[in-house]
């Protein structure tokens, strides 16, 4: 007889609706192909009354979450946040349930307690759907790359700024207009910080940098900017020059020492990563032995998220059936650097654009201030147009490759002088 | 104390040296990860003094196959073939030994008697590295993805053909010299057929349909061209077009009725598998829940093929640690289709280009032979450039969709009038 395997889900929102929906459409295929037989058969929730789109026996449905993880033998947690989410994980795990969960904030700031927590217990925490949503990341980079020292791992991971950024270019419009018709259309929501500023964007990378280099690094040394000051007019700049702008999460490793990072930056267009537009994610890994790896899907969403946690149910299940509980911990202390690299010690090109006073002598002034900085021009262009009223112009400036302190210190030198006018809008270009 | 895991390499070839290395050179990071020593233990070749670049103790190296398989706790057959590498696999499985292979050809045509064979002793085959080299693809396909319905699977899983077709884009010359130049290069073997005449990509197709949809289909139902008829001439009228021709896997699932193909494809060039050039393998798959995902890499090589078997060992050997041998079987029989549709039924839209003499009527004529057996034409070209010698012209015509055996008998309609002269050159369009 098939082993029946009780699955309750914790949190009945988009995506906990998404995986009760999942199992019960498609537990059949997930029987054929495994011989396991996942039941949904707890899902609690202090809403149990509004219409879900999923139909489930009368007794599935529970406001009581503590006694609904007793009952069962996985627990998906799917409340989302920091707080009552992390209640649930420690009481489940304390019960002695594995966890399956979507939630990178959670993890990415308590990732190394819960995981103590499990392991005291003997159980597991799967977390597929927390980084990427519906692209099987972690199994690829742990289990699938597990033979490859990581040299870099690049990531295009929040739809929204994806979408928001794919929209300015395609249409040339600037940041907020296209923002405020993507919080219209359901594409950003009403309080976009976590998206927009980088933050979730930089829970992923958190948790990724902490597959890839074997300590569970938390957010504290992740450097992140978001995407409110990229303007179309950078956009359209970058574009003449072959490259697009996307929030990407950049973590590498160069003789044991890591940089784990998040910021607008400049890729070029032709390549896969470029070319990964509107809603959609990308995760490019590159070990020393497979070489250049991408993982592409969509990274959000009730579906793709809930294909992922169910992923994670089926592979519980089978730990559940096998006694092989854990057989891939949820993370496995295993240091393979020496120190991670503050942001002002990274080395990388730059692309500067400033305003500047239409008068001889500015572009040596720059010059000047960059040389003495050891920071060389690779190109520079001054656009025809000037602004009408203050008779001012663009000037843009690729560096070569730069030490970051060094450009802060020139840039800061720049933007004393005379002539030039506004802050100095710095982008990190990465030459994939 | 770290258990050890002693590992027998069958083959001492590329791939085999690859693997070698890639567990000597990345043991100490492999150890790290999951807790477990793996070890090189014996490696077996008729030829033992051919210098590899792996340095490996002498009583690794050993010509008695058997008795290595013998002495080991996992068989990586490496030896290629179907012949040998069969007798090596069936030996090993009998012994007890869990296998992991490369070998798409031996798997594609022998799969369902090594998996019986397997399940009877209790052991499992493992062959991430059979499809799309160092790609996650297997993994990603039966665990990232296991709760959906696929939909489809396109595939770009032969990196001689891409490599030989991107350089005909780029560089405007016809496939002959091409192909004799990427010989020269090492990108091609010396008898090119397994790879342009389509059958490596097929039997890699073989093993995901079989996949995706539960029953273990072999060669058989497979419909495949190479890429030997496709001309510069074809690859630029798709471009003006947007399209590129790429060697397209299609394993696709439709009211129950399953198409498995591998031909030369005009797909979107502004989409991700459109942008797979030179070596460069993808996977797209499409389940019913995920929607599009797409695996990119190195489909072949010494280090991404190591990559992908090494993968696997450390899956056998977290199994032979656990006790969870047959955790996810090599093969569960669990059809999810009803029908395997022929290729003379499939609906698709056609690229078709003929050579006709330069006079009035032609173009009605042919549109009367596509209209008479169901076809409407979408767009129709005509360059204005004709043959000086022969007075001909060439034509472009794309249709709307249609029944490949419709199509036929157009074309033969076709071919038999008098102002058209030579075969028509057809291919089919995918519109992703």
């Amino acid at each position: 007889m098939t082993k029946e395997i009780k699955v309750g889900i914790i949190g009945f929102g988009t995506v906990g609706a998404g995986v009760a929906e999942n199992l019960i459409n498609n537990g059949e295929v997930i029987e054929k192909r495994t011989g396991l037989k996942i039941i949904v058969s707890k899902i609690a929730d202090l809403d149990i009354t509004t219409d879900r789109g999923v139909t489930v026996a009368a007794d599935v449905l529970t406001t009581d979450a503590y006694k609904a993880m007793e009952e069962v033998d996985i627990v998906a947690e799917l409340v989302g946040g920091t707080t009552i989410a992390k209640d649930f994980t420690l009481a489940a795990l304390k019960l002695g349930k594995p966890v399956v969960t979507a939630n990178k904030a959670l993890l990415a700031e308590y990732g190394e307690e819960l995981f103590s927590v499990a392991e005291e217990n003997g159980v597991n925490i799967y977390y597929e759907a927390s980084v990427a949503g519906g692209i099987p990341i972690i199994k690829g980079l742990r289990e699938g790359l597990v033979s490859n020292r990581i040299e870099r791992v690049y990531g295009i991971m929040n739809g929204t700024c994806n979408y928001i950024l794919t929209r300015m270019e395609n249409e040339g419009l600037d940041f907020e207009p296209i923002l405020k018709d993507a919080q219209e259309l359901g594409y950003a929501e009403a309080e976009p910080s976590l998206d927009v500023d980088g933050f979730d964007t930089a829970h992923k990378t958190a948790i990724l940098a902490s597959l890839a280099y074997g300590e569970w690094f938390g957010m504290d040394p992740i450097y992140v900017e978001g995407i409110r000051d990229v303007s179309v007019m950078d956009i359209e700049f970058a574009k003449e020059l072959g490259y697009k702008i996307k929030l990407l999460a950049i973590i590498k490793e160069a003789n044991g020492e890591v940089e784990v990072r998040v910021h607008p930056t400049l890729i070029p267009s032709n390549t896969m990563l470029g070319n990964i537009s509107d809603v959609f994610n990308g995760v490019m890994v590159t070990g020393d032995t497979v070489d250049d790896t991408l993982f592409y899907g969509r990274g959000a969403g009730r579906e793709a998220t809930a294909s992922a946690v169910v992923a994670d149910i089926v592979d519980v299940a089978l730990n559940l059936q096998y006694g092989s509980h854990r057989r891939v911990p949820a993370f496995k202390l295993n240091p393979q650097y020496n120190k991670l690299k503050n942001i002002d010690d990274i080395e990388t090109r730059y692309y500067l654009r400033l305003q500047v006073a239409d008068k001889v002598g500015v572009v040596a002034q720059l010059s000047k201030a960059l040389g003495e900085n050891n920071i060389s021009i690779s190109s520079i262009v001054q656009k025809e147009t000037k602004d009408e009223e203050s008779g001012n112009v663009s000037l843009k400036i690729i560096t070569h490759k730069a030490i970051e302190k060094e450009l802060k210190a020139a840039v800061s030198k720049i933007e004393s002088l005379a002539d030039v006018c506004d802050k100095v809008k710095i982008f990190r270009i990465e030459d994939i």
